[in-house]
């Protein structure tokens, strides 16, 4: 079973990612359940505004879309800017928007039969807002959404630490992520014994 | 397999509901697939406000509870009121908070393992909000949501025709009606066939 | 100058309100700035759902639509409950819906020229979504909503303590809670010199 | 009086912005009322992802923020892509979070006494969502949002035509748009001859 982890921080690499020292909790849950985890950092491609899959040349949408069909799971990882996913977070939602008409071989749009979640950081109160809007987009797109796999940390209220600035609530954020982990994986599970077949016809 | 329908007009009966019509070819593609359904109209039902559940004498949230309780699939119905959920359906979302702390024999939380969807009506623009905000209130709840496991109705902009007054875009709103209830029965099936375990031990 | 404080906590008197101890602050400094502020606990008044201003014997929902109109400044203070404005606040937001086409002697809708604030206290995360939801509301219906006119406090991530707790983060919850309250009334007042006139005919 | 429009688009020019053509309702409006006014795709500009006003070489943000800083009136015009606002609009509200701590000469955040509003377009539901999401982030910038300061485009349900493939429904987005305009313009006079002074010391 394969996982995508797409982080959607606003900052380029080599500088240090928040979200991603949480998603790597995340990560590992799923490695020691056998998962296979490839992670992207988006804002280190070149992933332009659209709702097409391929913008042609220079796009690098393209390369994530196919890791997206060959995982089974899926993880946003985004920060928190002013109540919200961030930018990156959006542009990524709205490049899968064409997987809603994309099918498969089954007449399945593709996104059956995969699963997501979503982990979220902030230096301020935001995170079960983020976590609705990315999972209502996903299931919007065809994702199924297990039941808590989702997990979160910041420390409210008003502006407050970074996540690695303290210690506070990190056993919470990681048994939380490791919850995620196993749901997403066992719900993977069932719907790859079991899966979802294609719509009715609507004729 | 069974089926709870929540409609969380907020109407009593018996008033017309424009959103029971649309949930009813929900209903109606669940029974032909083998699905028990039973529908609910909460605002027949005294449901004080409050987060345990069972707030004592003339409280009937815990025959609701039950009934959630015995149901694979839940199916929350709402109309949207200013671009929200119904303040019924935050009812019902506020009520159904104390199942995060209830555990099945197992040790799991009592929603894993079951699915849910939701159906939207209004007479104005909303229901993709709606459908997000529901969804990511029962996903923290448990619930798992299907890939595409929703409808809606609405024709904006602006304050508009009900969904009974107009057969505009009816026939869209009935097959992807028909679609959720495939989506949730799959997933519904799936998940009793290779179920959730407990969440990993936090020790 | 008059406000109204509506507290939409789940919990009816003699009950704590958390909600309240945090929506004295923005009382207190109202007050202090010469507005008269008459504060309601909604729960404790018979509110039935509904969308029309008076849904006839037992409403008491015509008298606390009286107090608006008789309030140049509304605070709506509400718990975060899965993330949301408790079901009371939405309620109170259905009933508001059929001001939207109430006006006063100069052809304007009511809320025109009142302007509004909100206030949100919880054990989790969720504030700035409640604050957008709200406030996105009482634009809909007409208020204006000033710059930095919130004030709001929980400590995340995870279920934590309830506001009378701890005293973490209570000096930035009352010194934003003051600037909220500084706020309205300078718009206030600024609308009460020079009035928003009568939309434009739309003939 | 002076206003900018941000026109948050995914399409760069020359291509047609169906957002520009239910903004360019609001600019005729408002420079009928003596506003000058301002309009930038976003898109066409270099605008990276970032929480600080200058990210260095490069870097058109800083342009947009100056005509920000000289505009009393800020209109944000955004398609709705799978029910959000526009990863363009996202990008600028991340831009416009340094606006916080950033204060004029009387220490006021700059955002103080100006004004905003919302314009929104799409091929589906989803207007009132992005108009709460925008509007509650500009309040915690500090702009004033005055009483029904927006306008919106769509036709549900489910995926339909664009603003310019039919004539249902622009009257009222146009009327709805007229109404913005004459609102923005009255609380931005309003706040100018009545400002909103500097926050109450927190010492």
């Amino acid at each position: 079973m394969k996982a995508v982890v797409l982080n959607c921080t606003l900052k380029k690499s080599p500088d240090r990612s928040n979200t991603q020292l949480l998603a790597d909790v995340v990560v590992k849950a799923l490695e020691g359940r056998g998962v296979e985890v490839r992670a992207f950092r988006v804002v280190d491609h070149d992933v332009p505004p659209g709702v097409v899959t391929d913008l042609g040349e220079g796009d690098e949408w393209p390369m994530l879309h196919d890791e997206l069909l060959a995982a089974e799971i899926l993880v946003i990882a985004t920060p928190t800017w002013v109540g919200h996913p961030s930018s990156v977070a959006q542009r990524v939602i709205e490049r899968m928007d064409a997987m809603i008409s994309e099918q498969d071989a089954d007449g399945r749009p593709v996104a059956y039969n995969r699963v997501a979640g979503v982990v979220v950081t902030g230096n301020e109160d935001g995170a079960h807002h983020v976590i609705s809007e990315v999972s209502g987009a996903l299931v919007d797109i065809g994702y199924t959404i297990p039941g808590q796999s989702w997990t979160y940390w910041n420390m409210g209220p008003g502006p407050g630490p970074d996540y690695p600035d303290t210690v506070h609530g990190h056993e919470w954020s990681r048994s939380t992520g490791e919850a995620m982990a196993a749901n997403l994986h066992a719900v993977a599970r069932a719907l790859a014994r079991s899966p979802i077949p294609a719509p009715p016809s609507s004729g």
